[in-house]
């Protein structure tokens, strides 16, 4: 009965795959999803294309991201582009990798305090002249800046520059601010973001199945294939969800016309054209002519207001605690360059320098949760071998390239590899890693996932080793004290060394 | 062969099962519970009745409760009824819906500050003149309060008035001060809670097994089945433990009569009165006679003296954050009425209105974590489209009823439907959602997962579209200036909309 | 056709046991753990050796630690044994159960602030004189001091005593500062700690695989088995990994030889002996000669000291919500001792005595949201029936025995059995627990997940049933209101029981 043997075989093969995908997915099952044996950089998985820019995703199910609990995307708006009004579930830090423009953040309960005469900007159009605008807060940024953006708020960019801007967004899902889940969410007030919704749509159920991808080397995809999701049939699926020519998927499409109507105090056909999105447009848009806003105050004035506003408000609140939702928060400073190398916290001529962003030098970081580093290296220089107590790090490599080494608590490489110009490493809590510079130096900016996050390096002048006493040193290490002594106070760098002055030694 | 084609056949059903009990599991698997394409509104799918009253619990597993981290139940007390002391390993937010009553809370380390003369209250009896009774604060409660309850904390309820006293009770089970599982637990000091007890593993059981109802519109059942749960045997399962008199089901029964005896000093033979519960009385009893405890003072005059302890407290602890368990905790309040008109923080004569409670006014609530609100729309007025930018919101209709419209990230309608009095909807942190009450208006409570819950409104005074400079608000929505003038500015109220003033432009 | 029949049934049971699998495993998906029907006392399951000691850990698997969300292990160290320094991912609480010695913890970007003058230790090495070397504070401890550890933090041990140093260390993993998982990891600076890596990563597996031993009695095993987990292979398995005679497992060795020169500014000769550990001495080495480091203040200095600079921290910071990172942390006091009975908070001469260590009185343990208690029963004395409302409680026997009862929400006894010295016992929030010594007495400490656990009596003077109105006792438990005062009223104690008074009333 040889059928019955193959039957049989066939079977148990079968169900050798039903047990292995079970195990597979146990990876997951249990949230362990910081047993990391192997990381490697990763760059975007999938490329979004907009009117006048492209929105590109990292994969939110890798293994280093769901370790660390945050999602990344990076945007590219071109001169003139408008990043459409929109919020995320999750508090974000955005990192202005290039280019410059006028940003918009809605906080809840804050005034306009921005008033806008049409006179000035519209000579000639008389019947405007009395009409003043009036809107919230506009910010200018530029290259360097990092922004911080709690969950739930809106906010919009203008490119009003002449080259490319792009920006880097870590969103921190794992953050207790949001209360769904570990999915990233962007929730658009305009526009019809549909190509992006779906993607994030197959992340989301990827993730539910388990499917990640075990290498995360995939290959960045671009959306063109057939959406097979199961999304819900729409309600009014009407005039205005024609499947070919244009659909509107933003907040405000989904609610009644006639309610929208009474809830804005306009016009049905006003309403109609609200949610007429025309074309396919997605969620960076070209703006026809410019966007011709108030003129925000240059960067210094206002930033030297900001500012003041926040040493005021720390008089007032010396604790230092304050819950990111009180008044004086709507004149918050949202941002702060961390490129200009004059405001480094760490210098040295030889090596580098690096900038820290913290909660005690941009204080709505204290309700967010989250902190920030923008480092350079030059030439072949390296940071020392270190591990940050506290929280993950999210690395992005900004120009050049590094090779990093990243140790786990068996004592295992977990990574040795180059991190080039555009990819992400993830460093988990307490693994220890060692960066060293290319011949062309590196430059990157790291996100940390804890509003103050401490890193201590194992060698230099604040180092562990150089804390223990030599005794200890000598006796861990069953070396002579003399040489502890070495190892304790030979660098006398912080965080830093040069390739250099180890080759003169090995040679002398 | 045929049978062995069957049976081939029939093995790969199996395997399709066993595959498909997986992926149906999956949903759970991940906790990505709130991955939600449709919501329902609730009503309780469980009651269990008592000597004196009925405790309803909705189905904690429904997809709405687990995403809000949350249990509700409601309890209907008759006049003279006493909801027996318990604690519940979750914070709670009980609303009075109806009736009135006094209530205990038992909190820990605080003083016995009630003297109760027994010579006031049993007249004549003159044996028990010389003893005072005390025992910790009493407080008054009516129609519209809202409870604030910690976690572990014993508490009380009597039905001292002449009607039905009906309470919502909120269990915040995501809480950190729950340390415990996601399921709700109650912990009986005295009586014989089998029933609930029962209902509760139940639920615990189908959440282990994933086999929640995916339709969430179960039929109400009354417990009167048979316990098929696998509960350890009693260790002490002699006399008092028959199966068809009585059993003992709170704190005190499972403990040795003996060392009980020791622990309260008294004889066994009153230990084994304590343990001895006769009849399925429930955790609602009906109280022989009155029950006749020292009298609190009036409302008033509680409320006055609970309000200047807590002035005074705040100006010695200006940063607002204490931790709820310091030493005023003992005299703070726990109560605050929501209910009535004047209290109210937005109102619109034409619309209807709304008060809040939060950390701000209630300061226990910033401990808990949790904030309320109670609404009132007229005949056919609405609330404005928003989303809270940081909790759940979890509404319980209380007269009336309101067609309300969820949308999620998507721009996909999650729920349009009406929700009736008595109905539960959750609104997930960010969706957007907009509420136009029937023709006979609409109140509700909502409990929000955030001591500080915030609205950002689409539409109105201080909405979001508002905040955005109209050059934005045009070329986002591809209007012209002056209908985004029109879609900023038009509609001049807070939060609040009605149909007459849009039916009134439509016709113009 | 026999065969076939048997295949199907074959299938048929191996289909079962997929099935089975899966809802064993179910027990685990869904994080459910706390639904707790039965508790055990546990002891260590495997003892791994070094050269002067031993480390001993509790299965982290087990039901009622995974319930508790910590990590237990027991250090042995011997007379001149010195454990390698190291850190963990959760934060620590070390009782030492017996024994003295010195430790080192290593606080980042804290000052060297002891100086060592060679001259004084080392008296005739004329060339050694002039150099100093420099170092973190060391602090002494003794028996009964409890010593609180951040995570990520580095610190070391030495026994400087003539008897074995016997530490209870508890990690908090569940701890909000331990972003990876749920697996207690520890990252060791020196040595070559394979076996315990081995044995940690195991645990880490089986937690994956969802086989945690449901009886949790298993028996003690040593570590010498073969090591089957899939380990990736090392990068530098070259000259200095050889499988037979030693490897390196801890953070200096996987880092590039030529890299660490340059970051230790030091030959690469002295790297390889830093990176060549000799034999395999696991985590705790013996010292030749002994640990000769300055000699740090006694310890009375030493606790002056530290609270004269708590107390000036606490005048300038009232609020007393201090972040556990500033500046003055790297003075704050890390320990203290709760052995001692003169600083018992509760004592009965008759019945015996309770220590508690919470955030108000070592203020660093508000950083860590953990407390202790440490308590000592005399013979056949117990404490009353209670319940933990915002913590769980494990607790460690360390002499005598004690007959502890633990009650669940259902009423059930789901633990009534002795707790020998050197056995565990979680008991869940809000689970009601009694403890009755032995006729030899019993000594335990405790450790609590909250930096202010809070302890609910049922019965004595702080109880919750006397702080219910008399008529409330008597209608809940349907007794005479004289019964009702007994109850209340008849043990004036606050938290212990004596049996002799009991035993007196009942022959009375």
């Amino acid at each position: 009965m040889p059928s019955l043997l193959s039957l049989s075989l066939s079977l148990l093969l079968l169900f050798n795959g039903c047990l292995a995908r079970q195990s597979s997915e146990q990876q997951f099952q249990f949230q362990n999803e910081c047993q990391i044996n192997r990381l490697n950089s990763i760059e975007p998985t999938s490329r979004i294309r907009s009117e006048a820019g492209t929105t590109e995703w990292w994969n939110p199910n890798s293994q280093q991201l769901r370790c660390a609990g945050v999602s990344v995307m990076r945007q590219n708006v071109e001169p003139n582009g408008l990043v459409l009004p929109y919020f995320t579930n999750a508090p974000q830090l955005i990192y202005i990798v290039q280019g410059r423009g006028i940003q918009g953040t809605v906080l809840p309960g804050c005034a306009e305090t921005f008033q806008e005469s049409q006179q000035g900007q519209e000579q000639g159009q008389k019947s405007r002249r009395r009409f003043q605008d009036q809107h919230q807060k506009i910010r200018r940024f530029r290259q360097g800046d990092m922004i911080a953006l709690p969950a739930g708020v809106v906010h919009w960019f203008y490119n009003d520059g002449n080259e490319r801007l792009v920006t880097v967004n870590l969103l921190h899902t794992a953050n207790s601010d949001n209360q769904l889940d570990n999915n990233p969410r962007r929730f658009s007030l305009a526009g019809n973001p549909e190509e992006e919704q779906r993607r994030l749509r197959r992340f989301a159920q990827q993730q539910i199945q388990g499917s990640r991808s075990e290498s995360e080397s995939e290959e960045m995809e671009d959306e063109d294939e057939e959406e097979q999701d199961n999304r819900p049939s729409r309600k009014q699926s009407g005039s205005r969800h024609e499947q070919q020519s244009s659909s509107c998927n933003n907040l405000l499409c989904a609610f009644d016309q006639e309610f929208l109507a009474q809830a804005f105090n306009v016009d049905t056909s006003l309403i109609r054209r609200l949610q007429e999105v025309r074309g396919h447009k997605g969620s960076i848009i070209r703006v026809r002519g410019r966007l011709d806003v108030v003129s925000p105050p240059t960067m210094e004035e206002e930033e030297r207001e900001e500012r003041q506003q926040e040493q005021r408000y720390r008089q007032r609140h010396p604790s230092g605690r304050d819950n990111g939702l009180e008044e004086t928060f709507c004149a918050m400073r949202l941002k702060e360059n961390i490129a200009d190398p004059e405001r480094a916290d760490i210098f040295n001529p030889q090596a580098g320098r690096l900038s820290t962003l913290n909660r005690y030098n941009l204080p709505i970081l204290n309700a967010l949760g989250l902190s920030a580093e923008r480092g350079v290296l030059y030439n072949r220089a390296g940071t020392v071998p270190q591990w940050c107590i506290n929280a993950h790090k999210i690395l992005y490599m900004l120009k050049g390239s590094a090779r990093i080494q990243v140790v786990n608590e068996n004592g295992d490489t977990v990574f040795d590899d180059n991190v080039e110009q555009g990819q992400l490493l993830t460093v988990p809590q307490n693994f220890a890693f060692l960066k060293r510079a290319g011949s062309e130096g590196a430059e990157w900016v790291s996100f940390f996932t804890n509003s103050e996050a401490a890193n201590t390096p194992l060698a230099g002048r604040v180092s562990a080793i150089r804390a223990l006493p030599e005794e200890v040193v000598a006796a861990s290490y069953q070396i002579s004290r003399e040489d502890a002594r070495k190892v304790k106070f030979n660098n006398q760098d912080t965080f830093f060394f040069t390739s250099s002055r180890s080759e003169r030694r090995d040679q002398a």
